[in-house]
């Protein structure tokens, strides 16, 4: 068998399928450095394990574990959550992980990019990435899935796609000159398109206020399905969010996706806003070289980081004022959908949420 | 699901198959550790490539590598075979991985026993080995192959079905008081019935001459089917495996299996003797703990230490004046089979051998 291909998705008809597309499972990192989560990673690994129990609830999870964190992680997780071993730097595998492809016979396979940690040396969050850089090839391999090595340092993040050939994404995070400075706004379009399978690009300008990331767009706008986009929005006109979400939000409406429609654009209201407190930020390892966790730091929060799985939303409650109006939001978005809400402001401490923890698997149809 | 019963196979239905039953594919580990193999390992992992390219030319191989050496085992390694990664002490997945049974319903299930290193703090060949004891129970939960959890601290190469009922052993290693001390030769047979299925134990004394693991019974004797077995031999009668293999023949050839037949032996002719040359012995590190790799050590040597996989026997190459006589009377046993053989005397030094580095898993039934 041929593990890394030399073609690519374009070429060889594979393309990203929607996050909504059923899935074979679900993949996620076990979180334990301890200059990004307090008190040596015990309350984020409890959250990381409500997270994965409550995925396992409707399809399977697979949780990637340290040698050393093993043991622990298998006494912690539910028996129904399979763990396995892979070292990495930190636990966000929806940016370090592959992202899975499909064709039209139903055959899956993987791009896997380079990283980064967010921005290299420059103004990245830690040093090194090597052992993230290799969780893509490490997954496809462990699933005996193709791989395609793309050039570009990218994060899955980055990038939100309707399976229908269209991806939403920000200036700030694939224009960023710490990311790939040497390809300009056509050649990534190019790059995209090639290994996405897409044919129409919607940029957004920054992703969401303070955010680590520089500019993800899965906390800031995520469809909910080919033409129906879910926005991070506040009222709030003097709030540095709103001037972000309303030129999004004109951007969306303006738009047409790659089949030509025009987009629905639901409004999610921002939590808080939310700030890391004094106790909150006692408990982190503070490292030269990595992104510190300052008590009053604004944190990046927003309902739109929610995971879909099979026949369910999983949403981060992350504010008793605003977790139920935005539950009932996305309820009414996803209809056919049960919305299930994890609490989730200890893994907001280390600078994402649900949505960056978790990497989906698509179906393959058996041939 | 469940991943650990708390039944026992044989209440479950289940039994270990014979080796040369068909195989879903065959598991390695990748060796690194430079107090065990001579300058860095390089030869041997040279050594242990060439094993999974034979085997993968048959079935599926997956290479078990710490995360240290991921990418270059990758690099190495043919393309057929998957690399995962998996943290061990040594490279004896024979010895620290599980035993694979299966039930007349064609479901797999495994039995990981408790490893102490061939001997624990007393006589084991290294220390620590904890990370060797997880091996067992990270393949299990990697395949989603539901697993139990033996009490009994047991290597794989200490014993040898033949898928029927019978199981061949030695009294040095299984009787050892440094693996099981608090257990008698009629609870350790109980628990061997209990975990494998077996109804009758055939005991021979000792195992291969100077051989480090006390005793193995895949170096000394072979099922080649049930009702065959192939034994170490030698003429010598001043060579000291001389009334080691004599003794063993008469026990084998008095014998009868668990279904009443009489046991055909056939002899394979040891190679050398053979020793460990001054050049060979440098190079490796010199670790008080570790077990010593010296200038004019006797090779435990043996022809008997073949692998089956689906259609072939894989067998060391390891005396040019022997291996031609021992590969006509492998294929003579396996007549139904290809003999490939794989230069193996790297992996000799290393105090083991192809049947040691490998580990079949059985061939699930669609259900």
């Amino acid at each position: 068998m041929t593990r890394t291909l030399a073609t690519t998705p374009a070429t060889d008809g594979f393309r990203m399928p929607g996050e909504f597309d059923p899935h074979q499972g679900t993949w996620m990192l076990w979180p334990e450095r301890p200059d990004t989560w307090r008190w040596g990673a015990k309350p984020a690994q409890a959250a990381y394990a409500e997270v994965a129990r409550a995925i396992s609830e409707f399809e399977r999870v697979t949780m990637c574990v340290s040698p050393g964190q093993f043991a622990n992680a298998r006494q912690v997780l539910p028996e129904a959550v399979r763990v396995v071993e892979m070292t990495s730097n930190d636990a966000w595998v929806r940016d370090c992980g592959p992202s899975f492809l499909i064709n039209d016979a139903g055959e899956v396979r993987g791009v896997d990019w380079r990283f980064n940690a967010w921005g290299g040396l420059e103004s990245g969050l830690y040093s090194p990435w090597d052992q993230d850089d290799m969780v893509g090839q490490k997954i496809l391999e462990l699933e005996n899935v193709a791989r395609y090595a793309a050039p570009l340092i990218l994060e899955g993040g980055s990038i939100e796609v309707d399976g229908d050939g269209t991806l939403l994404t920000t200036r700030e995070c694939l224009l960023n000159h710490d990311r790939n400075p040497d390809l300009g706004l056509a050649e990534i379009e190019a790059q995209l398109g090639e290994y996405l399978g897409i044919s129409k690009i919607i940029w957004l300008e920054k992703g969401v206020y303070n955010d680590e990331t520089e500019g993800h767009i899965d906390n800031l706008a995520r469809f909910a399905r080919p033409g129906v986009v879910m926005l991070d929005w506040t009222d709030d006109t003097t709030d540095p969010q709103y001037p972000i979400s309303l030129d999004a939000f004109q951007r969306l409406s303006q738009a047409t996706d790659a089949r030509g429609r025009k987009l629905e654009v639901i409004k999610l209201p921002q939590p808080g806003p939310l700030h890391m407190t004094q106790d909150e930020s006692r408990g982190v390892d503070v490292v030269e070289g990595t992104q510190p966790r300052e008590a009053g730091l604004r944190l990046a929060a927003s309902y739109v980081n929610f995971y879909l799985c099979n026949g369910a939303v999983i949403m981060p409650l992350l504010d008793e004022r605003t977790d139920a109006v935005a539950a009932d939001l996305i309820q009414r978005g996803f209809p056919d959908r049960r919305v299930v809400g994890v609490a989730a402001r200890e893994i907001l401490l280390g600078g994402g949420d649900i949505h960056c923890i978790t990497q989906q698997q698509p179906l393959a149809r058996r041939r």
